[in-house]
């Protein structure tokens, strides 16, 4: 492809992009095709001659687009929003231009995981200097690491991939962990010979954006020696507000820290800062310095690779400076607060039909709510005697089983897409306000669509 | 910043980077700042209100590439290759505006400790149904995993993040991983109580791209029931071409293959797929399933989040699809077997110089040169007794230093840019054919500037 196809392909594709976005309320949320759809659409095998890119440009709505969720549609309700701008395209335009593989400066990812692997390393040393005859599995066989029952599930994963044990703590009635819970478990670990290393608060979950308490749980690790790492996956970005920064109280008290702006600033995939207090035990965990890869600043900057499992990384920090600077953080607090207030709109809505009860406090963008516990009672009235007899009774007590109607009824129209959370035994729906183009009115198009599938359902199940 | 202003900036990027990448080769490869140039040319906090984009732009020359080692320059020769093309540019772009996450339907990466820990789950299940008393921790102290010593360092540091003994095997005579070796190894570690699970054999090292034997090792693990992983980072592009395939004899016995598009077949960073005979076991290792990832089509397709450690993905499909369709098998053959013409003629002229000795086979697109043993021995001639007397006597037996000081030397100057290896104490430099844009006249260009360094450190180091 010489430069000026590489031109005219790139004009037509900004053509095509600008089209997809403006225009993307227009199609329908989830796909209608089935994994396989695919493989007809395309040839056996890669073609031995070079295409056209126009043929590629024919292709994208016969081959792509059908399989395609999109993400960045008002209608898209589901996990938490992933961030997307036009800034943070042509960033990464440039980023795929100069295609340098970032070693030495850069961002960091695997936040959670990194983190554990770095206070594991801490531990084990602290343990080794009072038992030095104990081996490195002694050791590794009695770490027990804690999250809480509502952390996001990489956390759990992170204690597997981390060959340690991990506790999944229970949280208040607001859902949230508290001091309590920690001091007690790390007491009853300790007696049984285990050792506490390596705490999770989570700042925003997933399940329903409950906020664990950072500023009982510090104190706790600072005085035990155990790793406190906070993830603020979503919620992270809202701290750019001053409004919300009371949720993350007690922060000077973590050992690492991490945030996706690649959820809620705006920024494309994958964006997810890692702030460390003290770097040096994850670099011990991840050093391994051969020859090819020494270099003559060694030492005079942070070696990032170091602090993350690939070796290398992309030019990412290109897309948050282009969004930083043509946002400003001006127009990125408005970006928040406008889908705060968004998720509000959208609560209202549901607290004013009598069906419907939110199961979560609204903090940020994301509304949990579900059908209520609705019993219809039917009676036959005896003009004679003046007595009414019961003669139908149906509840839906523990109605798990309707709000997962609901949702299916919802996912399968398609128009809309919403994904769903437990917590104890208490199934309900998470409408999140995702797209950078949601509006008002998408917010009133959403709840329409929810309550007529609502009728429906209970319409069937009341007969 | 609205549609209209975003197909402008578009453009304008796009502008810029012909101009860059056409123009590449004039650029210095390496960057003469230091870390820390770039904060005084930054304000200290982001701006508050938006930006013009065109201030961007202007703002690329000053700020960003005066820090830019430039990867994709024909005078680039350090690492291996990291793949770009305009293809694959065009298709990040429409990556950048779908900016779906993919957990379902996509490729892997981080793959040696992926199919480490896979095979450490397998392991674990194994060992178990033979002693049932046996505890995890107890199980995972005895385990050992083997590469060659000339295997990348990812292969080292996959062991210590799974938290395993990795033990490091001597290679022959050419670098090779025998099967002799292993199986010696195998044999005292079991002797010594030891488990061995996992070997990971490399087609192409890093060091000096050189080829472990699989066709001797795959039997081997296959009667231990031990894991083979093989890595072929970058030679596996290369096997597009028939003639390369000799190279990886036997690879039928592996349970898992991973190779990087990224690195030599014109697809963007980051493009790395993983093949498993068996995912089951790496599935187990990952697979913690939240009701917020649950779907209905789970089980239709494999869920590629659980052989990996992030639990999204970019759409990182799209672009391997573009690149295959705008090139076709032809020109990626004819992609690799150019840059081993490349690296060929170079080896040549190198050859050709009695100051240098190649020190490996030439293979690939991989030169591994050095200045060679040189020995100045000077006399003093007596016509009196027509003896000759030694007066100077000077060599450079075991000139690592000398070689160093040559590489220091052209790095130093930044018009190329190589990196040095090491192997049984032998110091040398590898010359990697990495650019698109490469071309006899670029090899001519940096043999020149090698020739010019080696003048300038040979005569200050024979005085």
């Amino acid at each position: 492809m010489d430069p000026n196809e590489f031109k005219d392909f790139s004009k037509d594709m900004t053509s095509f992009i600008v089209n997809y976005l403006e225009n993307i309320r227009e199609r329908r949320v989830l796909p209608t095709v089935e994994p396989g759809y695919m493989k007809p659409l395309l040839p056996e095998e890669a073609p031995q001659k070079a295409e056209d890119w126009q043929n590629i440009m024919n292709d994208l709505e016969r081959v792509i687009m059908p399989g395609v969720t999109h993400w960045h549609s008002p209608k898209f309700h589901a996990y938490f929003p992933t961030a997307q701008s036009y800034p943070a395209i042509v960033a990464d335009m440039l980023s795929g231009a100069i295609a340098c593989i970032g070693f030495t400066w850069g961002t960091a990812s695997e936040a959670t995981l990194v983190a554990l692997l770095g206070a594991k390393v801490k531990k084990i040393k602290q343990v080794k200097e009072q038992h030095p005859d104990w081996s490195d599995s002694d050791i590794v066989g009695k770490l027990v690491a804690y999250g809480s029952a509502q952390a996001h599930s990489s956390v759990e994963r992170a204690g597997l991939l981390g060959g340690v044990k991990h506790r999944l703590l229970e949280t208040d009635s607001k859902h949230q962990l508290r001091g309590e819970t920690l001091a007690e478990a790390i007491q009853a670990d300790k007696e049984n010979g285990l050792i506490p290393f390596y705490v999770v608060g989570t700042l925003g979950t997933t399940s329903s954006c409950t906020f664990d308490r950072i500023d009982e749980l510090g104190p706790i690790c600072n005085s035990e020696e155990i790793w406190l790492h906070v993830d603020a996956a979503y919620a992270g970005s809202a701290f750019i507000c001053p409004e919300f920064r009371y949720l993350m109280r007690g922060v000077e008290r973590a050992d690492s820290f991490n945030f996706n702006p690649h959820k809620w600033m705006l920024v494309n995939f994958d964006c997810s800062p890692l702030w460390l207090k003290d770097p040096t035990y994850v670099i011990n965990a991840f050093n391994v310095d051969p020859l090819y890869l020494k270099h003559d600043m060694q030492g005079s900057a942070p070696d990032y690779r170091h602090w993350q499992i690939p070796l290398g990384r992309r030019f990412r920090a290109l897309k948050l400076w282009f969004v930083l600077r043509l946002y400003g953080v001006e127009n990125l607090q408005k970006y928040i607060r406008n889908h705060v207030a968004q998720a509000h709109e959208f609560e209202s809505l549901v607290l004013a039909d009598p069906r419907f009860e939110v199961v979560e406090e609204v903090v940020l963008g994301l509304v949990c709510f579900r059908l209520k516990v609705i019993s219809f009672i039917t009676y036959n009235y005896n003009y004679a005697n003046n007595n009414k007899v019961l003669i139908y009774f149906k509840n839906f007590q523990g109605s798990n089983e309707l709000n997962e109607l609901l949702l299916k009824r919802i996912n399968g129209a398609g128009n809309i897409h919403l994904v769903p959370s437990k917590i104890n035994d208490c199934y309900f729906l998470r409408l999140a306000i995702c797209s950078r183009f949601s509006e008002s009115k998408d917010i009133q198009y959403s709840w329409q669509e929810i309550k007529t599938r609502a009728d429906e359902v209970l319409k069937e199940n009341s007969a």
